[in-house]
């Protein structure tokens, strides 16, 4: 198989865009990841996408957008895995340039979750749950993450503040992000003193509602070095591992197995370890999903995730930063686009164009998109190409 | 890339399953398709599917089924192109297989239109559709479609009666297929005096609503033969190709410029042309559709599809037989799953296994799925194995 490489990206603002719509959100980060490709077209588009249908009455997202940006006709096609649909995208959007099938494949994730038509937006995020045997018993997205939380503050004897460093964490890496939807910092006193979601899990435990749309643009390797708008990124793993979609159906509920596959298999086929990865965008889409994700990942021991945060450790000065330009929780998370925009930001940290929030030495990025509460995991790593 | 084999089918019987739901009618066609192909494992599962949020608020399908078949852990994710998702999900599955990424690849599709939890199966079909630009409007799926009809009997002299061979062909294929929906013959003086849905669409132009999954086991050529339980089925193209989903956007709305790039892409793919097909499974979701099909395919001139109709040259016995199984207008259209019953039925006639209805030298097959009246178009032709 070929290697891959990034030549584009491109991504607008998280935000309750009122004024745009799915296609206009899609086609700003598509248009945009093209120009800094610098390709005028494609042989395919794949689109991560959740919610449309539900939210705003609208399927067959791979025709529509591909027109939309002005390639009618290419292969197009929209691809789902609850929150993960993004890095899923990526991953079918990988193997097909990997295998040959394709030269020139963008690849985007767009979610519209504000002014939905036929249902509110919780009742579509409960559909990356089980709906027989969860969310039909009254369970939201949320309170399935609040049982995790529970269960771990009582495994492991820890308290709520202790979650604080995730939240603190991703809001001041938001501060530097123009994309980014919470650009102020927050403090641990305000991350205790936030209103109550779903007992433990309070506000800012919680990632934010928001429309958004990010793109990138792949290629062989070997025809990487024919564009040169933007240096171009290699692709040195791409991973998807499942598990069961019901959290009672797992024999141990703490620890996500998925993460476990995906990313192991990622460092087998990047030939690396844990120790080698200079930033991690992980899926913080509730602080409990980022203690969980440290540990199944291979950074933290098993209930030491939060104690790694409360080390500093997951800042941008820290062994492992996290989050570098805000997370699911502060720079936003419109579900089906997230795992481009962590991909994008990568990206970004890879390239040196992390503005403030640059990191140094940005050698290895890891990017982790979860669909459900760790039913599904792809896991990308990406190496700056000298 | 590797040349790439189906070693397994399996399908459900279309209907209202109001005892199965969603994840039992997928289990039960992959666990068959498994059985017929003779694995106890696969390397991932895709899944074609369009409504299962907007229906049975359920997303996430690919997980959720990997683990029901017990598969827990492996690569499984969903895919959407509105009724063309079946063959879309089969277009990525033959992708990973052929680029090298899988060996053994589970393809499935599944629908459940019964049965319904947060809208009416028209609201959920009629996201195929521009949800900003026609469904707005009140325009319904079959009132698209009642559009193109209209404009094709004024274009072409026409009248409504000479749709009658292919509705009539497809529920004389029905009656000889266990799986079908309608198995039960009908007559010119039926389909001319069926109730009126759409003017000039009638009940025996449409297809109908029902539940259904069916399944398909690839694996690369050079694997097949370590498989004995059935005779292997090559793919020797897999082609998709779009257009605008809004019909007002096209300018030839008579002209499915997607079928004509999809079929032409698809007989370059395999150095053949449309006279060397035996056998055609079309997208018959309307009568209209499969003229319009035909025409663009190249088996019949612009506005001469119902002639060949008209002429017998569609039957099992004429030139170039559609709906063998039949079609979507008997088998029923259970939209995310009928990409996947097309392939299954082709596989059947290729094999030598159809019954009943087998017709005779069947060695090069086609199979065409579309997503909306004419936005995505995947086109797969088969060939028997030596």
């Amino acid at each position: 198989m070929r290697d891959v490489s990034i030549i584009g990206i491109g991504q607008t603002e998280v935000a309750e865009h009122w004024d745009r719509s799915l296609r206009h959100l899609a086609g700003d980060a598509v248009l945009a990841a093209m120009q800094n490709a610098g390709v005028e077209t494609a042989d395919a588009l794949y689109v991560g996408n959740m919610l449309s249908g539900l939210l705003t009455g609208q399927e067959h997202l791979g025709a529509l957008i591909a027109d939309f940006v002005g390639l009618r006709g290419i292969e197009a096609v929209k691809v789902e895995a609850a929150c993960g649909s993004g890095a899923a995208a990526l991953r079918l959007g990988y193997a097909a340039v990997a295998g040959g099938l394709h030269d020139v494949v963008i690849v985007a994730g767009v979610e519209k979750m504000t002014d939905t038509v036929n249902a509110e937006t919780t009742t579509g995020l409960v559909m990356a749950a089980d709906a027989d045997y969860e969310s039909i018993h009254g369970l939201t997205f949320v309170s399935i993450n609040a049982l995790l939380m529970r269960r771990y503050m009582h495994e492991y004897g820890v308290g709520h503040a202790d979650f604080a460093p995730f939240s603190v964490n991703a809001h001041r890496n938001a501060v530097g992000n123009p994309y980014a939807m919470f650009r102020r910092p927050i403090t641990v006193e305000q991350f205790g003193r936030a209103r109550m979601i779903s007992d433990p899990i309070n506000l800012l435990d919680s990632s934010g509602i928001g429309d958004g749309a990010a793109a990138v643009v792949l290629v062989p390797a070997s025809m990487a070095k024919e564009y040169t708008n933007g240096r171009a990124v290699r692709i040195l793993a791409s991973s998807m591992a499942t598990d069961a979609v019901a959290v009672h159906d797992r024999p141990d509920p703490l620890w996500l197995s998925a993460v476990e596959a995906s990313a192991f298999k990622a460092y087998q086929q990047a030939g690396v370890g844990p120790r080698d990865i200079d930033l991690f965008e992980l899926h913080d889409a509730f602080t409990i999903m980022s203690a969980l994700s440290l540990e199944a990942s291979g950074f933290a021991e098993r209930g030491r995730g939060v104690w790694l945060a409360e080390a500093g450790e997951i800042t941008r000065e820290g062994r492992i930063p996290i989050c570098t330009m805000g997370g699911l929780k502060a720079r936003g998370h419109p579900v089906g686009a997230t795992g481009i925009y962590q991909i994008v930001e990568v990206v970004q940290q890879l390239r040196g164009k992390a503005g403030v929030n640059q990191i140094g030495n940005a050698r290895l990025g890891m990017a982790q998109n979860i669909g459900g509460s760790g039913a599904t995991v792809i896991t990308h790593i990406l190496e700056a190409e000298a």
